[in-house]
Formats: C-alpha cells, structure tokens, sequence
C-alpha cells in the first residue's frame, strides 16, 4: 500500500520547532503546502487547530489519510521515508541510533535549557507562560557546559554524528542560533563550533526568515 | 557488514530512563551483561564512567565495536534491528512515525513533567538539583491534563500508539508509575487510563525491581 502523501504543513517561521523541520524540508528539496500558525496570537489554541491536529503544538503535518504528525523528529522520520536521499537519519542501524542520540542530547540539554531561560526570564513570553526566574537562571548557568558538549564533539569532525549533514546538525544550529534570543553568543574559545556553525549558517537552508 | 553487538548495558534499577529500556529489553527477550551504577553515589560522574560513555547519564549500552550508545530511545531503536520481534517501533513508516510521536509526546509532556516535581520538590533530591519549588508547582499543576490527554487517546483502544505493545506504552507505564514518587495518582474519571495501566502492569517485563 502506498504511504499517505503531506496535504499540509502547519508551521510558525522564527519558532525553533519549526524551524528544525523547515530546515529539513529545505534540504530534501520537497515542496509542501503551509499554512501558518500564529502563536503569539494563540492561533494553536483554538478549536479549529486543535479538533484537526490534536493538540496545541507546531509544527504538524496533515497526510492525504487523515493522520497528522506532530513532533519534528516524528515528522523527519516520515519524511525521510518519502523522500530518502539526502540521507539525514542514518544509513544502517548503528549509525541512526547514533544520530538519534546526538538529535536527543542537542535538543534536550541545550536547546530546551536555552527555551526555559527565554521563556522564564524574556518579558514578552509571560503572557505564554508562568514564569520563574529561578529557573530561568539555573538553566543560564548550564548553557556553557552544555555547549562546550558539542564543541568536544566537533574537534577534528565537519559534522556532528555522520560523515554529511544528519538531524543532529539541523537541531544544533537552532540551538546555537537560539542563544541570540537571550543575547548570548557560543563563547570565544568554542572554536570547532564556532567554525561549524558558520559553515551551518552558509547553508541557503538556514537562513532567517 | 554484521552489526556490532551488545557487550554491556550500563543502568540503574528503579531510576525511569533505565527502566523504559529494561522492559524493552525482558519484552525483546534479549540477555546483555549488565552494570549497575549507583547514581545517588555519583557513580555516573567519575572518571572510568564518563571516559567510556561520554556524559554522566544512564542509561548506556556498549557496542563490540566500542561505540556506547545513551539515550533510551537511541538504545531502544538499534535494539529493535538486532532484535526486530517483537516489533515495537512500528512496522512501516506511518507506524514508525507515529509511535515516536506519542513516545515523545509523553516523555516530553508527561513524564519530564513528573520528574521537575519530583527534583524540585522532593528534599531527597537537593544533593542533585538546585532546587526551585516555584518551577516544581508549576510543573505539578500540569500533570492532570497531561494525563488526560493520554486517557483520550486510550478511549476504545487496548495500547497507545498501534494494536499491540510498542515503545509508546512502554514509556507510557513508566511515567505513570513515576506519579507514586510524588504522592500522586491518576484521577478516578480517567477510566480507559487507568485500565491500560491495569493491562501493562499485569505484564513481567514491569514488575518493580
């Protein structure tokens, strides 16, 4: 049976979820009909958004059967299923496991520590959110270490978990582009990140919108 | 070329993430050589660990090859090719996309939900956390509806991602069962939850170690 064709994908530009997925899009060369999704406006909350997707998150992806995929990683698997090269999940089993393993590390201990600082400590996000700085600051004093992870892991490789770009990189440059929102910058001695962030940043894929 | 195999599982009984790639491992009937690290010991912070695994996290499964993997997902999906029956990430790509996205969905807004409560309330956990109290009763405040959530999803099915156990359930009963450590439980109302939660616990591969 053929697999369930994307009919349309939900998305917020400048979100970092969003964003990851894009860049993924971009770089398979698939063309897929978007509608945007406005957050700030709590268009994600509303009931139409929510009777078709299931829940108040971007991006999502609608197939010709109805499904709807929510959650990047979970969107890229499908679509890397439709449209396999560029190959950016793994070739064989030893090597997706271990992209998925750098995708996880890089999402959830930098890119959510540098979410919760802009969400609990950024005055623009306490309509969105309950905050506490406390937290906020806990997470700012992580972020370092946590980069310095990454910049370990880039000495002597252009790529962070494959001989080519994978997901792993995608989710890195979000992250480290995300720092600006909180007004920090990858730190001085960071050289193998910073070299490979500015070779990510050269990518027609990644650029702002 | 074969795949590396296994040569030691490096865990921590009772701790969630460990025991989501436990019942994995007993439902896949597969034996590895296993290595218990006492976390409260910080036995996952010093040297011979962090030199062969990479960070100071469990769980971790080392290869033949001399590659360790982290990340119970990560783990879980090289796992699954070794060992692809029982199969539990999902058949084709529209299954395989789907369990990942509710295996995601209830890690990341269920049970990393549970475990801020646990970290920033429990006075146990002051000697591994900076606590903040605010950030735990903000968490804590959540937990119903994130649990809802997974109660209408169950409404008329027997698991929660496919017609048969998959990864999804699996992270699904471990978070649940996380609620006991923060004196909590599921709502009497939440019917269909309550009853797959009956349904998994029945299950070997989830009595408490």
């Amino acid at each position: 049976m053929p697999l369930p064709q994307p009919v349309c994908y939900y998305h917020t530009p400048r979100a970092p979820n969003p964003r990851r997925t894009q860049i993924f899009i971009d770089e398979k060369g698939i063309e897929i009909p978007r509608v945007e999704v406005n957050l700030m406006e709590g268009a994600h909350k509303q009931a139409d958004y929510l009777n078709k997707v299931g829940i108040s998150q971007v991006p999502a992806l609608e197939l010709s059967d109805g499904t709807v995929l929510v959650e990047s990683p979970a969107i890229c698997r499908y679509l890397e299923a439709l449209h396999p090269e560029p190959n950016m999940l793994g070739h064989d089993a030893l090597e997706q496991s271990y992209v998925e393993m750098w995708q996880r590390r890089i999402e959830l201990r930098l890119m959510v520590t540098i979410a919760q600082v802009f969400r609990h400590t950024n005055p623009r996000m306490a309509a969105l959110e309950t905050q506490c700085p406390d937290w906020g600051a806990v997470n700012a004093g992580r972020i370092d270490e946590r980069l310095a992870e990454l910049d370990r892991q880039l000495q002597g490789r252009d790529w962070i978990a494959a001989d080519r770009l994978t997901i792993a990189d995608i989710t890195g440059v979000v992250a480290v582009d995300f720092l600006h929102l909180i007004k920090r910058e990858i730190p001085e001695g960071m050289t193998a990140l910073i070299a490979w962030h500015d070779r990510m940043r050269a990518r027609p894929s990644t650029a702002l919108q």
